[in-house]
């Protein structure tokens, strides 16, 4: 197999979690329907983005894993014969939550669990009040002969956690994410973001000869306008397709694996990496400071 | 001072150097005349781009460092009270030879010099048969109360010399560039790689929240088509100027220093970095393969 089938699902999101859980079912369906073997989920997808505030009663949105969303979904994955990538609330242990993304096989195995490395806080985005950094590093997860990054957001911003996950082989990255306009941004700022948050995903794609798989909610939660604009990029960077900022959408994407040998044979930047001077990027600043 | 206003010397090349650095002269005065502070020339900016082949007829092109160029640079430093960055084909040794850049201070001094340190080697860039990669690290050098960054080319596809740079202070990136189409590579092709390379740089620019600037040549040499595009790119990423395709150009650039502070308190991504879990960036592939 060398290509792997796609379904990234952008959706807007509602005050139950039940009700969020039931619509991306349905969307799971329809991906299934069209024969996608991946459905990814944007991230914190059974919920509004409650970091936006710091609220005790965001934690009672969180569940374990396994739990009753993992348990509905690998229910799911085993009748649709699919692998889902679902963005979970994950309560470890009282006082200690993640967020984290899990991967599904079509047998209903969790094959795959991982924890948000990088941990955002910024206004309306207060995500280190709630979320303990991962401490289960950076993942590879095969999905029918693909091997598969699973990374969340935040981490999208960071070229340390692509380059890592790509040494471990990864040929696709995903970024469940929940990115969003603050409300009285005007458009040229807002453009400018959005801009920023595909070039920085953009050159993962580029620096490490892999495709790049963002999926991102839409709608307007409280201060916050969720712009969507999910998007697969190839390897060379170029977006092969892309859903639109402001309408739901089940993006079916098809990957064909045996592009990676061809950018990397191009452009062979895995073999001219100098492993001999990078001990530094293991340091907050530079030691003479 | 808050503000740097580089002049980026975009030109095409000839047989002979000294017509090269006489030409890059009279630019630089030009510049100079604009009150430009810090000069910047493309990738081995006195010599067509003898990497193409493999010759040793090509290694006469070197010098030491300093040198006859160097020279020449450092006196017309001081007489226009410039800073000077200068991408030169250094000769070491017998048998060492270096890509190698300096950075000259108004009082004609060497005020530093880095040697790139990650070397190409594809079809038509054949550098690995003449440059021995950098030993002298990733460099930062003080430009009227700015720190610069002197990268070279091949780096910038590399987030980790970006990085690397950035940790020690660097509020510019600066990337001499010698990059071509080659003949026969139809105009998707070509499209796609300008902007690959673009988006790799404006990438770093965010990742760092630092402004980028990109000098490349112009002109048809032997089986490659430069394709000029010398760029800054702001912190955030967005292009604030860019040279065209295909002609000579000085382009001017004012570059305010204070957008640094701004670009990282909105998005502080070298708050997050997990220092802990970044080791096996100094390693080739995982260790588990």
């Amino acid at each position: 197999m060398t290509t792997l089938r796609l379904a990234l699902l952008q959706h807007a999101c509602v005050e139950d979690p039940t009700r969020n859980l039931d619509h991306a079912i349905t969307l799971m369906r329809d991906a299934a329907r069209r024969d996608a073997q991946l459905l990814v989920t944007q991230e914190l997808f059974t919920s509004r983005y409650f970091p936006q505030v710091e609220s005790e009663a965001g934690f009672s949105l969180a569940e374990s894993i396994p739990g009753p969303t993992t348990s509905r979904l690998s229910d799911l994955a085993r009748e649709l014969h699919v692998h889902i990538a679902a963005s979970l609330f994950e309560k470890r242990a009282p006082g200690v939550f993640h967020n984290t993304s899990v991967l599904i096989d079509p047998a209903g195995r969790i094959a795959g669990k991982y924890r948000k490395m990088h941990i955002p806080d910024d206004p309306g985005f207060y995500e280190k009040f709630y979320f303990t950094p991962g401490d289960l590093g950076f993942q590879v997860v095969p999905v029918d002969g693909a091997n598969v990054g699973t990374l969340i957001c935040w981490d999208q911003w960071f070229p340390e956690a692509a380059r890592l996950t790509c040494l471990q082989g990864a040929q696709l990255l995903l970024y469940p994410t929940a990115i969003a306009h603050c409300k009285g941004e005007d458009e040229t700022e807002r453009a400018r973001q959005r801009d920023a948050w595909r070039t920085i995903q953009r050159s993962h794609a580029i620096a490490n000869g892999v495709f790049v798989v963002a999926v991102n909610r839409i709608g307007a939660e409280g201060e916050l306008d969720f712009f969507g604009s999910s998007f697969v990029a190839a390897p060379g960077g170029e977006v092969i397709a892309e859903a639109p900022r402001d309408s739901e959408q089940v993006l079916i994407v098809d990957c064909d694996l045996t592009k990676l040998d061809a950018a990397r044979q191009i452009w062979p930047f895995f073999r001219d990496r100098r492993i001999d001077a990078y001990a530094e990027l293991t340091q907050r600043w530079a030691s003479r400071d």
